[in-house]
């Protein structure tokens, strides 16, 4: 069995392989600096983690791991010009480097280039395998309309924001797993319930990084702390402040979301005690527990041996050790 | 056999039978808002038509063919970003009437329901369709992005436009004939002479535009004229001018598409006249006559009754009649 490392490493070597610019290169070179710009490669990783639980042959699963990856950058390169983004993972993003055309068309190319290799699986899984990825990534775009949506909305329920949660992260997690689950051969009812520990896996994903942008050691978080709270997004933690808070916390809230004239430290300082004195922080812990939990149920029923099923044990046990 | 105009009433109502707008509705509008706007459905009833060829039942290539019109038109919709057009057959363009942010990820939307679309055919035939498909796409994207180079470009050889307007436009309507004849069950290699018959009829049918743009006759082509020469698009009567030009209609050409200071009857009357000095507008005539029949020498030669042949002879014909 490979360590997620080492598939970290294979989808690496995997892409850089096909790195090929080829004409139009205004076409091909934003979509592989954008391709080429690392990150965690954890969705393809769970393609490769999917198959692993059902098949020694994770060599059949890495092409279309690497078609998700490109699917995901697609959203990325998108999102980025829809969320005004400047920079991503250090680097100036694509419609910034270039322009907003080349933004749009390289993300369509990356699109059509995922599905060049979520196709390539073998025939046989092929309808299985689309059926998955087309919903999937359909889903990922109502994820991000509700969430553009957000912006412009003076309340949204948790009900609402986890919902959004599922569709615009957790739903490219679990679709990861079952196209792997199903690239491997798993029957389709284990299939399925590997997608819903996908979205118990993503979930917990989505909530422990609201949890450490805001309370994350900046050393280990990698990011800066407290963005989201200055950029004044509508996480689950200010979400359930606004649902949870008295007239003060409130009003405390309105004033420093209601302008961007403050000290940034004081703002996110302040507006993080009214977090804490709601035990928000706790709270949102004790979801990314539940969701690591339903998914490590999951993983637990899996007739696999335990061999087959470390590696993702692993993975979703660190989510809750990096929040404990 | 079912007509072009019976085709076309089908394709229409498949379209319109599965409207419905889904949550959020914010993404599910402007889908439904460009795919209800009419249009000839050339491509989708090409599908049809390639079907037809080889098959009595097109009922299997409805939906692929319903799934080709969505994909042109979230080119369409991405394509009106990148062009700053701001109306499209008499309605405002999608990123106009909402914003840019709806155009772009209605258009990834779209894109994403033409995939599952076209992957509803026969599973038998989903390899080779999916193959066609995507690469097809990936083309169209090229072309795009060649089309975006020429605006900056000040020379543009008529072997680099042809270039442009055969993954603009040509390989569409090529790689829509081939998937009706690979659904309709025709052998590999008659399903790539039918891509090849496409190339002649997409080549054709865009130089037929180019000059209609020109010399067209208002009422019948329904669109204004001289609006490529009074937006300064590169089209083949230009580049050809370009090349073809004494150094007095090059300065002409020079003075008139240097600045948008001119009266626009002027501007269109002068380049035209340089054009027909040329005979360019004769020339490109003789292009769309060579390009229509290489395709109908396809036609010809294929193994199946006149009778299924009819509807494309008939509209291959027909490019070449509006402009004799």
């Amino acid at each position: 069995m490979k360590t997620i490392e080492e598939l970290q490493v294979l989808i690496d070597q995997e892409i850089q392989a096909r790195y090929q610019i080829l004409e139009p290169k205004e076409l091909y070179e934003p979509m592989w600096y954008a391709l080429s710009n690392g990150g965690k490669r954890l969705r393809p990783v769970f393609v490769l983690l999917g198959c692993q639980l059902f098949s020694d042959d994770i060599g059949k699963a890495i092409l279309p791991a690497v078609g998700i990856e490109m699917f995901h950058n697609f959203t990325l390169l998108h999102d980025d010009i829809m969320d005004h983004a400047s920079m991503r993972r250090n680097l100036p993003t694509v419609h910034v480097k270039w322009d907003l055309n080349r933004g749009i068309l390289s993300g369509d190319a990356l699109a059509i280039q995922a599905n060049i290799f979520i196709s390539s699986c073998e025939k046989d899984v092929l309808p299985d395998v689309l059926e998955v990825f087309n919903t999937t990534g359909l889903q990922v775009c109502e994820g991000q309309q509700y969430d553009i949506n957000f912006e412009q909305m003076a309340e949204v329920s948790v009900a609402q924001y986890m919902n959004m949660i599922r569709l615009k992260t957790a739903v490219l997690i679990a679709g990861s797993l079952q196209i792997g689950a199903i690239i491997g051969g798993a029957k389709p009812e284990w299939a399925k319930r590997i997608y819903d520990m996908g979205i118990g896996i993503g979930m917990a994903f989505q909530l422990q990084d609201d949890y450490l942008d805001a309370f994350g050691d900046p050393v280990t978080f990698g990011k800066n702390i407290g963005t989201d709270i200055l950029t004044n997004k509508k996480t689950y933690l200010l979400i359930k402040a606004q649902e949870l808070g008295n007239p003060e916390h409130l009003e405390t809230l309105r004033n420093y979301y209601s302008s961007n004239d403050f000290d940034p430290v004081e703002k996110v300082q302040k507006v993080k005690k009214v977090f804490t004195d709601l035990h928000i922080d706790q709270e949102i812990i004790g979801k990314v527990h539940d969701y690591s939990n339903l998914a490590l149920e999951i993983l637990k029923e899996l007739p696999v041996s335990l061999e087959r099923k470390d590696e993702l044990n692993k993975f979703t046990c660190n989510l809750m050790d990096r929040i404990r």
